[in-house]
């Protein structure tokens, strides 16, 4: 069967200009990996008679329409009510949910309101999708031809539901048999525009599959994207590709698809029965939350310092008032420093320093986006970076952890 | 007359969700400005077919259509021509457009493509937007009862004619005198349901201003929107409604519109002339982080202890061992001598502590999400709070950073 899907937005603030639709955008690039067409977005307000007519009218040109928003507790979330008028079924309590949204309440300490027992009525004959990070449930409803997908509006509830459940409702009730795989090469060490010209001609040549450069966070990425009958022959497909781009940058590409580079780190420490500890002026701490944002880094990951006042620099780390003094805060030797205190204070076998300018003002008459990054290892083995970001401050901040983690990588490599 | 807006953006690219419908969010916000309603947004693919359908749809229930995208100078660029269809007018070449295109190659010293001499045809009878920085000029059409209005997709043409052109025209066709003014008042410490419950009354009776609800990382807000003929009425009107609710939940309202609590605890520090310091095990740097974010943070942040080792929690910072044996490394006892040890290391007025069961596995016997917060000041000014997120890792972590903050703003206010 042919999936002609459309994707509804609920909710006055998007008509407001208050937040753009990235719900919409996020569920079609999924449908899209499924080889599932999306034809029309609509976004409409929390108003019943609107939200009733969009979705009447959506029923008409389309056959898998998902909604997003409009589940929550307050008087103006409407689409449960709505959707129930249009398919003509009655809403009715469901017992699970109404223990789920107890049974959160009672987890996260505090009280149910009584609107809250709303979030738990589920038009009759609807598969129930449970909610275990929110109160409010989603719902797969089949109507004529078409399939209507109720989902909450918070972007993390409703990840969770479209990834865990309605994609594979979706795949095996329509048999979807056109495949669209996608791999995703991840580079470091190399600008966008070299990563462009080493493949220039893949990508002008390129039909299935095909080849998009991509640059987010200071990394840039290769999606190698190829649609097939099976799986198997897609994944095929991708991997003669990848073996040419491996031949031409592999020394760039550090990993692949969802895996971060801090996940490639915390690997190589682990083979080295190694930990790593860090001191953190300007990253302020952001350094420590890549490895502790992974679950069972405190294997590797030991601490850091997060020393952002000088006097903190020196009584908590342990830095010289000499050297800060006569090389100042921002220096290769207060980096060196920062990182040797590092290591010893937590004892780990590396520490890795960052101290810089992160603005908006310039420090010590050095200018913004100045960082110095050190990788100590020992006396014999540590090295020191000099790096200019001219970016804004929280941007220099997070480059900078980039730039940390880059050498960590090649060092371990 | 009563301006019924919609917004129709047409890109295929949207529908593959490559990209996010930022120009209807920002039109949006720009229209709200001045008072016109927008009802809903569209996006369609660049098709003949489906594009027809969603403008005579947008015709049926709107009287201004703000259409973005598709008049670029390829073939599938198909606005221009579809509307000259849908209101039954020619296309006719514009000498005034076509000087512009050539004078916009020279300038920018690029050839002219044969189909970029397509951008130079105007919809017979519109009015036409000249685009200073770019090649497709806008279009105004009446027809009918309603108002059409074409704009390029690329943002900065596109902003740049609304401002310049299009709101200006709007403002002087419709005579619009009325202002949407609206305030943000942002609480903490109080969950969406309780608050909708304090307030229910002023919603369910809200006329002008209106107030809207709104949950987001763990705070809740309340939206004040007010219309009037100026803006000093619109304000006045808000201030009206914004003293009604503080005598309700202003215990709650600790700030309003883009203020952040960290930039007011940051500002009830210097008030103190006091100073701040962390000691994090799952938040992993996220407090620190919270304060280095902000620009002169140093004046009351001194430092942060990431410990998330146990060891580190014992040799770095200095908790005692038997401490963690007797009653485990996630309890009060423990929490309390992290902050303790925190702010002797970083010589601060208060320190905050932080350490729990950010998952995915349970520790020590205690479900994720089981988090103790301890705020010292000294031996007999201290405070231990114990919390339960039932959340994904990184939610539990952000939620604790949260849950922090508004222990030191309660406790400071």
């Amino acid at each position: 069967m042919d999936m002609q899907a459309e994707i509804v937005a609920v909710g006055t603030e998007l008509l407001l200009g208050q937040i753009a639709n990235t719900n919409g955008q996020w569920i079609s690039s999924q449908l899209a990996t499924k080889g599932i067409g999306v034809y029309f977005h609509q976004v409409v307000g929390d108003n019943h008679e609107r939200l009733k007519s969009v979705i009447i009218q959506a029923l008409e040109r389309s056959n898998l329409i998902l909604i997003t928003g409009g589940l929550g507790p307050t008087d103006d979330d409407l689409t449960r009510e709505v959707v129930s008028e249009v398919v003509g079924k009655k809403l009715i309590e469901n017992e699970a949910v109404l223990a789920d949204i107890k049974d959160y309440f009672n987890r996260t300490n505090r009280p149910m309101s009584e609107n809250n027992s709303k979030q738990a009525l589920v038009i009759d004959g609807a598969v129930v999708i449970r909610n275990p990070i929110g109160t409010a449930p989603g719902m797969l409803i089949e109507y004529q031809q078409s399939l209507i997908v109720l989902m909450p509006g918070v972007p993390s509830e409703m990840k969770n539901m479209v990834t865990d459940s309605i994609l594979p409702y979706l795949e095996e009730k329509y048999q979807l048999n056109d495949v669209i795989e996608s791999k995703m090469l991840r580079c470091i060490g190399i600008g966008e525009s070299q990563l462009e010209t080493e493949v220039k001609d893949l990508i002008e040549n390129q039909t299935n599959p095909t080849i998009a450069p991509l640059a987010a966070d200071g990394e840039v990425a290769l999606r190698i994207t190829a649609k097939a009958s099976s799986k198997e022959s897609a994944k095929q497909l991708i991997e003669t590709m990848e073996t040419e781009i491996h031949n031409r940058i592999g020394q760039y590409i550090y990993g692949s698809d969802d895996q971060k580079l801090i996940d490639v780190i915390i690997n190589q420490l682990k083979k080295e029965n190694a930990t790593i500890a860090g001191a953190e002026s300007l990253t302020g701490g952001k350094f420590a939350d890549q490895f502790v944002s992974i679950p069972g880094s405190s294997q590797v990951f030991n601490g850091s310092l997060v020393s952002y006042s000088n006097s903190a620099k020196i009584n908590a780390l342990g830095v010289n008032q000499a050297t800060i003094d006569q090389y100042g805060v921002v220096s290769k030797q207060t980096a060196y420093e920062m990182a040797k205190q590092a290591k010893r204070a937590f004892n780990s076998t590396y520490a890795l320093s960052f101290t810089g300018v992160a603005g908006p003002e310039p420090l010590e008459g050095q200018p913004v986006g100045t960082v110095y990054i050190c990788l100590y290892h020992n006396e014999n083995d540590y090295q020191t970076h000099t790096c200019h970001f001219s970016k804004p401050r929280n941007i220099v901040r997070e480059l900078a952890v980039k730039r940390g983690l880059e050498l960590i990588y090649k060092y371990l490599k």
